[in-house]
């Protein structure tokens, strides 16, 4: 069932005004409304009102790029709409089941869904935080994050260009009426709460903002497993045992442990003093000492290092500690990116698809490896903070986010077995629809709300017609619902068009059998499958047996499940699941918005009997 | 004319033996003979004499990588060989004018040549000098270089791997005998002196060994014109005007240069104390402060830049210093590329095709923008200072090279236009063949050999092989001749496939209307369109009018050419050429080695009469 998208094609024949002129407007900028359309590029002349769009690439012509070249009409009728792809690979299970279990049409699938995926935004991208326009340093200095859409110009009449208030709302009260849980809204699709503790993990070796300058990151921009190693070779070096190719380790209540700060000189952690001694790990990325579910993934990955160096060495007798050490690594970051498209991604995504890490498919292709880059928007629509319950459950006790902070005794006094199993059978928070932010995590969403504005976001309207969606044009639409639109429209001074992105991101309507609305999920997968997919492991240089170490290794990469690590690297073999199946409620979940003038601030401890 | 390849083409079909056993040899890795066909990828099993082959992406396969696929064997028997190609390019001058002069032809030609070109060899790189084998670390970190064939294993009977003597000749022997000019041999091609500067300035922002670690380079790896903008951003900076978007300039004999140390605090030059203060300038790479060619091609870039800014600071009038000078270097970046391909490559090229900088002919396809990464055989290959003469001769008067080492007045006397002139009458030595090195350059001879060695680079037939031509059988097909032939075999104990890379690419016979042999100019053209055509400023977010301010300034870019920007930036419009036309002579060249009895380090002033 194809279900070909003419209304909504981005086709604007508009009567086409190069020269726009308004005498009451003449101190700004013309490009702040916007008017080139279709993405080209907006250029003021002089200090005139007017100003030139650069059409090159969008697929249109005109003055304002108005007018769609043939081929392009062709291909966006042709194309299928986000809705429509959403739509056929949320239904008909049997049909996708079938396609999952025929493999060269479920190849055919994957190779069609990447090639579109991994190319857009395009790249390289030309768009950065080092400048309002394109600056080959902006390009050249990786520490730059990349921008998918321009900057709002500078000294406009508003913040959002021309839309909505002169001030965008205060974000203490934005906060407050927008993002402050009353009360815990489970995830209506039974996702459990280990699953955003993966996303963290595994976005946190790329997110990695410059407090003092935050339009830079201090991470690579690339999957590089930073978090498990460390930033630079020299941590690396002090994280390693340096023998046999395995990494520094402690017993722990019996157990393997991250090792300890004091054995691996030279590792800077930061604990706040009232980390008690024993407690300070040496983790490949500070941020990690913060948690205990950020440790537990540590731990996952080094003894799942630990475990395969062994085999490795075993295989290989003549190779050295280096050599051991390098390939291990090189079949940790396989088997990685194996995991992360396959139950990670595959959950979020709510495909019935079965989504697959098989670079091989792209092989015989040209393709963008080796190129990704971290977008501001990625890092924002990625602050998934609802999504986080009020109380950790670990085996019998209950543990308030404060109580977790820098206290890894959650994890230590419980073991991996216990922590695996009650993360896995605890549900996460409601991503979508605003209200479910515990309020521990609330600076996490000021500090956000506070980053987009000084880089200057376009609004999340601007975003979505760039994911080829129609902006919506009131409140209600976006949330489903009308007390949220109601707040929202007062916060916004009734502009649609002023919404922030992280705003829009996060409290549009979910969107069926998603854990959030349709645009995030849109935006964000190619994001995602860009840094996976892109990533040079995968390219035919790499991906190839002698990359791991041989057939053993190729294999343990390519035969790499979630669970079955879990299973090899926790003794007990405890089940690991993403989903909780008999959890899932989400034929009953309406979008709910809570009273506001409930009174903010009372969070009421999660029923684990939900 | 098309002729097809059968004879040469690479199939290689053997009985295969996966298990070489050699019982006296038990000690060393039987990776050491290369056993695996087709640049399979070898490793040893364990402390045993078996192997393993990995030979994906190679197109064939077997037990040595032996037997080519189908779709292998018709793509090699279709594909034409490279004597096919440079035959083809460098004959039929009729038909050549014709394709040049019809564009869609032209571009069809074009896009075709830079397709196999620039994936060639294939990205992202694998083999580099942080190891012998695939990490993910010697990719990542960008400071390695990267190797097109891996290193010869360690411990092997012989350098090269089993092929020659155990010990490679003596460097001081292989440089007197093999390198030293005795009598200055000009390039039969007439190029001119001016040539070999352009190349060594623009090779220059990329080719920066660290010589305390020869593995690891300084340089970015990629075109970022930082012999003119400095390294960081902070050198750039201080070279700056910070005032119209301009560079700092100084007046000497009433014409602009560079500007001096005094004014430019930060920029670390590393002068000699013989440096006369007066000539201590400010440059973007130290190294430019040695030679005056170097300085001439630092002034010609500054000065366009400048002449550029005033046209954007004019054509934008609200624009800030920062965004005129961002926008003039993109300016320069875009006409570097141009006169880079259009005049430097197309000269060393000796094609009838006139090459083009036109990177939208690849804009609808995938295609790897910046993905550029420098091999150490790249930086080897393009060793040329057998085309230095033993003087300059500018204006009226003859400078040795030792009197140009860090003496800029044989420019700063003369002026511009006389530099110009006089480079572009001079004659270039002639690159191929041997013996025609200036004694005061041996030591650069001396370096690039020391070099390779410690990075054990594969044999010179190896290369040969990779760039799909049979390797040489003898050292009097190598050089075309038996003189240096029978010295070079005393050197390598007979054996022609221990010929270094070095020595081998510089002692090949030249080729037709080329300045070298046929290896170096096959394997070079891959490395060199590479790195100008995988550039981001080429991409289709880059190569677009809003890049480089409008269509003013993508005209510039556009119509860019190398004797153009000359007359622009030079006072009296100087005559800028690479070739001198009255003084071509490969008609009657034939390949001479000097009577090595002749006693060495006798050179002769060059005769300007030639």
């Amino acid at each position: 069932m194809f279900l070909p998208r003419l209304t909504d094609c981005a086709i604007i024949i508009l009567t086409s005004i190069a020269i726009t002129r308004s005498e009451d407007q003449s101190e700004y900028d013309p490009c702040c409304s916007f008017p080139c359309q279709n993405f080209g590029i907006c250029n003021r002349i002089g200090f005139t009102q007017r100003y030139h769009c650069d059409c090159y690439g969008t697929g249109f012509y005109g003055d304002n790029c108005e007018t769609a070249t043939w081929r392009k009409w062709i291909y966006e009728t042709l194309r299928p709409s986000p809705f429509t792809v959403q739509y056929l690979t949320t239904h008909f299970k049997l049909f996708w089941k079938v396609v999952n279990n025929v493999s060269f049409l479920h190849e055919w699938v994957m190779r069609v869904i990447l090639k579109i995926r991994v190319t857009t935004p395009p790249w390289p991208e030309a768009h950065n935080t080092a400048a309002d326009y394109t600056t080959f340093h902006g390009y050249h200095n990786k520490s730059y994050y990349s921008l998918t859409l321009p900057a709002v110009p500078k000294n406009c009449p508003t913040p959002m260009g021309v839309a909505g208030p002169a001030k965008l709302p205060d974000i203490e009260e934005l906060v407050e009426k927008v993002f402050r849980r009353t009360q815990f809204k489970p995830c209506p699709r039974g996702t459990a709460f280990i699953t955003p503790t993966y996303g963290q993990h595994f976005t946190h070796q790329g997110f990695k903002t410059v407090m003092s300058d935050r339009r830079t990151t201090w991470g690579t921009q690339t999957v590089d497993l930073s978090h498990v190693y460390g930033k630079t070779e020299s941590d690396e070096r002090a994280l390693r045992l340096l023998k046999g190719g395995k990494m520094k380790m402690q017993i722990i209540n019996g157990e393997e442990y991250p090792p300890h700060e004091d054995h691996c000189p030279g590792i800077k952690m930061n604990y706040p003093p009232i980390v008690r001694k024993e407690f300070r790990f040496a983790l490949g990325h500070p941020f990690f000492a913060m948690l205990p579910a950020l440790l537990y993934w540590s731990t996952f990955w080094l003894r799942e290092h630990n475990r395969v160096a062994d085999i490795m060495a075993e295989e290989h007798p003549h190779w050295d500690d280096e050599r051991i050490f390098q390939t291990t690594k090189l079949i940790i970051l396989g088997e990685t990116m194996k995991v992360t498209v396959e139950t990670y991604v595959q959950h979020v995504s709510g495909m019935h698809l079965q989504l697959t890490y098989q670079p091989e498919l792209l092989h015989d292709s040209s393709h963008p490896w080796s190129s990704n880059r971290i977008h501001v928007e990625f890092n924002t629509i990625y602050h998934w903070h609802s999504m986080v319950p009020d109380y950790l459950h670990i085996g019998d006790k209950n543990y308030t986010l404060n109580e977790t902070y820098f206290n890894m005794k959650p994890l230590l006094d419980h073991g991996m077995k216990t922590f695996t199993e009650s993360a896995s059978n605890q549900l996460a928070g409601r991503g979508a629809g605003g209200r479910n932010m515990a309020p521990a995590l609330l600076n996490v969403a000021r500090d956000a709300l506070r980053w987009n504005r000084q880089v200057r976001l376009q609004s999340f309207n601007r975003y979505r017609q760039y994911a080829r969606m129609s902006p919506y044009k009131s409140f209600e639409e976006l949330t489903g619902e009308s007390k949220l639109a109601r707040v929202l429209s007062d916060l916004y001074g009734g502009d649609i068009d002023a919404v922030e992105l992280y705003v829009g991101m996060l409290v549009e309507q979910r969107y069926r059998s998603k854990m959030f609305g349709i645009t995030l999920i849109e935006v964000i997968a190619s994001y995602s499958l860009r840094s996976v997919y892109a990533n040079a492991i995968g390219s035919p240089q790499y991906w190839r047996e002698s990359t791991f170490g041989g057939e053993v290794g190729f294999d343990i990469v390519k035969s790499a499940t979630m669970e079955g690590i879990a299973c090899r690297v926790i003794k007990g073999c405890p089940k690991l699941r993403f989903q909780i199946p008999e959890k899932i409620t989400e034929a009953r979940d309406r979008m709910q918005y809570d009273d506001i003038d409930d009174g903010a601030g009372t969070s009421s401890p999660q029923r684990d009997e939900l």
